[in-house]
Order: structure tokens, then C-alpha cells, then sequence
């Protein structure tokens, strides 16, 4: 089959496509996507179909994939994110909403008629998977930051007793990268004393590099947490989207289903899957190790706090959470939101200073920002509480 | 952070490992992967964060993706599948167990109080989706050849007439490559004068190439079914797991929800969707043809017939559906399984005649069976009905 060939029309396509996307790479500082990932190295593996068909705990007919691998990275997270040390389970998924419909399916077979309770900050693929897992849901109200108004979500549940409680908490929002506090959740559910009840940390970008930081936000296992779900393509890197599931064992078997056809007992959503995603990010943080890792966020947020800094330089309202990679601002003209590609809600646009986004790209972006908009500086919302 | 670099030990585990998925990959012959893909000039693609952020057909902020391309697979198996001109719209997926999942989820969206309605020979994770789903369904039986039994799903039907019908017809099963029959499906839903109805046509591995045959199945559009889902690593061949599905755009619109964060209405399952694969789809279609694939299946067919025929040859009372690449013949020894990945289920096993795999491969499989079976001819199941 090797006589067929692209037509040189087609080929040029492909070269205009791979200019426009690594222009677009450099060029982009609103999307929590790293971009200074090098996996050449694993490029030759790439001439195989890895398929990590079902759970990658129990061994498969199929021997072209990266179980192995895949289970290291699955207990380095479980490591840290301080799950029992004989109650853990995961697997690499497609992305980090995957992980947050898996975790959430697990709930509902849980606690079939349980409750489930998100804020307003919560990712719009969290309405989607509730939404496909034909579960009920209230929608807390957020604080100002973005984090969940906690006296709502006490009011809330007190209001439903009668029923369990799932309750997903972001580690990270998409907009505002606040984190909800598992620890003061936990406590909301003793008050009301509810027993039957799970909480589920979407993790993705910020549940990535949490476990490094000195003030360790209470997200995790230990701070009760029943499962954590992040993305791999965001603080690691991945060209293509990826992330990692933890959960409780105990509770995973709650779904096994005996599957004769690949001799397997599969626990996962989809059957087939990506077996290169794993060797990823079993390469990432093989190459970085623990305390590289921690460097690598390290020196995002030295970068987040120096983009803040000279936004308010130049007079703009910017803020971030404390220890986030995102920096909110007021919405910049349609230029710079096209250029940078900048998503931008309600008013609000951020970047995120991943790693690979270096100081000098700060520069260039504060440089245009300024051209493009000589307006008074907006210190109306220097004060806000939460800057 | 390049001065981070991996240790000696575990660059010996990659190499380890990409020698033994080389070797597994030259040997199996029991999962339906093609082999034969190059996507080598692609490489440099991988270096990008490619990520295709919800609706494929509404334009996104975020730049550094395959939109344009992936827009141009949709299309392609729309046409091959004689979608309605006007009214068709699709995505590539991560494979094809999430392409039923959309299915039956936008199934679920028309008629919230269906039935569903698939055979004993139904893939496991469809099971697992309509679970996932929280749909009720009913599992009809199968003839020998692992085709739906039609008496069967008639009377089932008929006992069940107070509820709309979804169907899931399987063009190819997983063990026997059956393909149900569309037009079938619709006569008997004539025939119990049901008028709320949906089919979605699973064609994981055969409907990908179905549509190339001279004797076409009935299993697309015109042929009756309302969404059909693939896999692109199968029949295409793919490093990573992943697939198209195709529905009724004015279907999914029902399923569409306005979403201001990305700048785009998303009707995906995931948010964010790898960037890569619609790129490999692109390049093999492109580089193919549609002759070019219709040769491939030819050639693959070809040398499913040859390898039946080696194997009754030997005495293997093997046998295939009509127009498919898969050999079912009775469960071999273990030590044939295991080196071969054969798959198994109740007794029989089968393998795959995959692009990729040459006959001078199946003459060294049948040398090996011969060896290994030296027992007497099975001449009994040479008269099965559907040899």
C-alpha cells in the first residue's frame, strides 16, 4: 500500500496547518494548556496502536500498550494525593472531564438517590456529565473569587437532609483558579449530619501542582475527598489531552462488570484506550521527578505573581487567587483577546502563566496591552478582598 | 528545564518496552487494529497541544488545533454513509464506544422514555454506556451467526408497544463480525406500527468499510438508521484510539447548549478533544483515496477468505459471515492464544485479517496451529448454516 501519496496540494495544507499551529502555540496565554513539553524521545512508539484496553490493574490479552507505566503514574498521584495506602485505583483518561464523569458515575452507584451540589464557578462539563448520568443537582452560589459561598452550601443541604450528598468541589475553577475547601465541606457535613455522602476534587489544572505547594490547599484523600480527578495535558503536558483518575478501590468494584471478551474486568469508560498518554506522562514526571515537579510549579507561580504585578503597573485591575497560575483582569479590546486567545466571561478575561509561558512573553503581552488600552487605570478594584 | 533528563535505568525500560510492543504488534492476529499505518511525516504535529475544544463546526478561541480537517472526516463518512445533505453533523471521537455513548445519549435527549433494544452479541461497553446512561433495555437474541434474531426483536417489540424504540444494530460484532439489517430493523417497526423510533447503527470495525463493498449491507442512512459510529483505529489504523460518529444535525441540536467560556456551543461528550486524530483520519483518507480504500478492504478480504480456507485446509472447522475480515474457528490452545492474542468466548476464538496482515503471516499462523493441534479434523461444524 506504500504507492499511495499525499497530493502536493494536500502536503502544502499540512505545512500552512503546522506553521499556524506553532504560531499558534507560542502566541497563546489563555488556555491552561503547558506548552514546553518534549516527548521526542517516545516519538518511535508512535508507529504502534498502544490500546490500554479496560482496567489496567488486571491484565489483558492484548500486549501491545503501556499498563506498566500507566499504573506507576496512577500510584504516584495516589501517593500524592495521600490516598489510603490499600484503597487506591485509577487510570489515565481522555481529559480531565472523564475523570470528573467517572467519579461522578461512581457517586450515583454509590448513592443512587443522592443529591448532587456544584457552585456557579463549577466547568461547564460538570452540567453536561450530571446531565448525561441523569443525576439531580443544585447549583451553589460562588464568592466573589470564584471559591463556594459555604454558608449557601450549609443552607442548601439543610434544606435536603433527606437526601446523600455528592458534592463536587473544584480545585482550580476555570475562570478564577479559586480552590473550594474540602476540609470546611467535610465540616458543613458533619453539622448537618448527612452520612451517606461523597466528594469528588476536580482537580484539573490546579489539583495537577497542589500537593507541591508549602500551604497545601485541603483538597486531597486526607482532607476527605472520596476521589480526585486531574488533566494531564495542563500543568504536565501532553500533546494530546489527557488525565488521571484516583479513587477508592472499595469503591470502583462497585462497577466491575466481568468482561469475558478481553479477559479483563473492566472498570473504565471507554473500552479501547489511548495507550501513548500514559507513556507521557510516565516520561514527565520520570524526567522531572517529585522535586522537579515542584520547581516546575514553582516557577509558574513566580511568573503568575510577575504578570500580576505588571499588569497593575500599567493601571490594570488584575488579581489572582493566592498560589494560582491564573490572573483575572477586566476584559481587554477583541485584539488582544483574538491574538492571545483569550477567553473571557461576564467581563473577566485571565491569562495562565503555565510553565513554558516565560517572563519575556509577559513583556511582550504587558507592551501590547498597553498600546491597546490607554484608558485611566481602573483602581476601582485594587481593594477587592480577595486580591 | 531541560537540564531535567531521564535516568539510565528507566530510558533501558523504554526501550524495553517499545521491543516488546514492536514484536507484539508484528504478532497479533486477534483485535481488529490495523497495523499498517505510517503517519510518520505527522510527527512534527506533536510537538503542538492540538486540541479540538468542543463543536467541531463552531469556531473556537483557542487556535492551535485540526478543526478545518477534522470538519473535512466528518463530511467524508457522511457522504460514504448517504447522510441527508442538509441534516448531518459529527465529531471524531476518542473511539468508538464513545460514539455510541453520544448516540444513545442524543437518542436518550428525543425520547427520554424509550426502550433500547440490542442483541446478545452487543459489544460489553454498550451494555456499560446504557448503564452509564440510566436507560432501561432489553437484550434480544442472536442467531448462530451472531446476527440479531428478528422474530425475537419483533416479539419483543410487540410486548412493548406503549414505549418508543431505540435500536442499536451492530454492523460487526465483536466475535463474529455479524452485521444486522437496517432495512429489517425497519420493516418490523412498520410492521408493529411504532412511530417514535431511533436506530443507531454501531459499526465499530465493519462499517467502516461496509460501505465499499459491491454488495452493500444494509446498515446507513439511507438505509434506515439515524447515527452511525466508527472506530478509527481499526479498519483506518491509528496510534491512538479513536473513531467519527455521524448523526442528524437537527437531532443533535437538541443537545446543544450555549456555553460563553470556549466561544463555542458544545455538543461533544468531552471538552476537550485530541487535535491529533482527525489529523491521522485526514491523512489516510487523503493518501487512500476512496479507491485506494476500497482496495484496502479488498485486499483485506481477500486474505480473510485465504485464511478460512488454510485452516479447513488443516482441518479447523473455521468459517466467516459473508464480506468480513474475521475467521471464527474453535478456541485453540492455550500457547496459540497467548502468542497470537486471540481473543475467546465460550468456546470459540477468532482472528482478524486487519490491513497489515499478509498471507505469508497467516501461513505461519496455520504452521503453528498444525503443530499445536494434532488432533482430528473437527468435521462436524463444517455445515453451519452461515459458513
Amino acid at each position: 500500500m506504500n504507492d499511495f501519496k499525499l497530493s502536493a496540494a494536500d502536503t502544502t495544507r499540512l505545512q500552512t496547518l503546522l506553521d499556524t499551529v506553532a504560531n499558534g502555540t507560542a502566541g497563546f496565554l489563555g488556555y491552561p494548556v503547558s506548552k514546553d513539553f518534549d516527548y521526542s524521545p517516545l516519538m518511535p512508539f508512535l508507529q504502534y496502536p498502544l490500546n490500554n484496553l479496560g482496567d489496567p490493574f488486571i491484565p489483558s490479552t492484548y500486549a501491545v500498550g503501556s499498563r506498566d507505566l500507566e499504573k506507576e503514574v496512577v500510584a504516584f498521584f495516589a501517593q500524592l494525593f495521600r490516598a489510603p495506602a490499600n484503597d487506591w485505583w485509577g487510570y489515565v483518561t481522555n481529559g480531565g472531564s472523564e475523570g470528573n464523569l467517572y467519579a461522578l458515575y461512581l457517586a450515583r452507584e454509590l448513592y443512587p438517590k443522592a443529591m448532587v451540589y456544584y457552585s456557579a464557578a463549577t466547568h461547564y462539563s460538570v452540567q453536561k456529565n450530571i446531565h448525561l448520568l441523569n443525576m439531580p443537582a443544585i447549583v451553589v452560589r460562588t464568592q466573589d473569587n470564584g471559591e463556594m459561598d459555604y454558608d449557601d452550601l450549609e443552607n442548601t443541604i439543610s434544606m435536603n437532609r433527606q437526601l446523600p450528598v455528592i458534592i463536587l468541589a473544584n480545585i482550580g475553577t476555570t475562570m478564577t483558579e479559586a480552590r473550594d475547601d474540602v476540609k470546611r465541606i467535610r465540616e458543613i457535613l458533619d453539622k448537618t449530619a448527612i452520612r451517606q455522602f461523597y466528594i469528588h476534587a476536580d482537580g484539573a489544572l490546579s489539583g495537577s501542582y497542589s500537593g507541591f505547594l508549602e500551604n497545601r490547599p485541603a483538597f486531597d484523600f486526607a482532607d476527605g475527598a472520596h476521589s480526585i480527578a486531574i488533566s494531564g495535558h495542563k500543568f504536565i503536558g501532553s500533546p494530546v489531552p489527557c488525565g488521571v483518575v484516583i479513587a477508592h478501590k472499595s469503591y470502583r468494584d462497585r462497577i466491575a462488570r466481568s468482561v469475558a471478551y478481553i479477559g479483563t474486568m473492566d472498570t473504565t469508560i471507554t473500552g479501547s484506550r489511548n495507550g501513548h498518554s500514559p507513556l507521557f506522562l510516565w516520561y514527565a514526571l520520570k524526567r522531572y521527578g517529585i522535586e522537579g515537579m515542584r520547581a516546575r510549579a514553582m516557577a509558574a507561580l513566580e511568573v503568575a505573581a510577575y504578570a500580576t504585578s505588571r499588569l497593575r503597573e500599567i493601571g490594570v485591575a488584575a488579581w489572582r487567587n493566592p498560589d494560582t497560575l491564573t490572573v483575572v483582569f477586566p476584559e481587554p479590546p477583541a485584539s488582544i483577546r483574538n491574538k492571545w486567545q483569550l477567553a473571557s466571561e461576564n467581563g473577566w478575561s485571565h491569562i495562565i502563566c503555565m510553565p513554558g509561558v516565560t517572563k519575556a512573553l509577559i513583556d511582550t503581552f504587558i507592551h501590547e496591552m498597553e498600546t491597546a488600552m490607554p484608558e485611566a487605570p481602573q483602581e476601582q478594584l485594587y481593594n477587592m478582598s480577595f486580591v
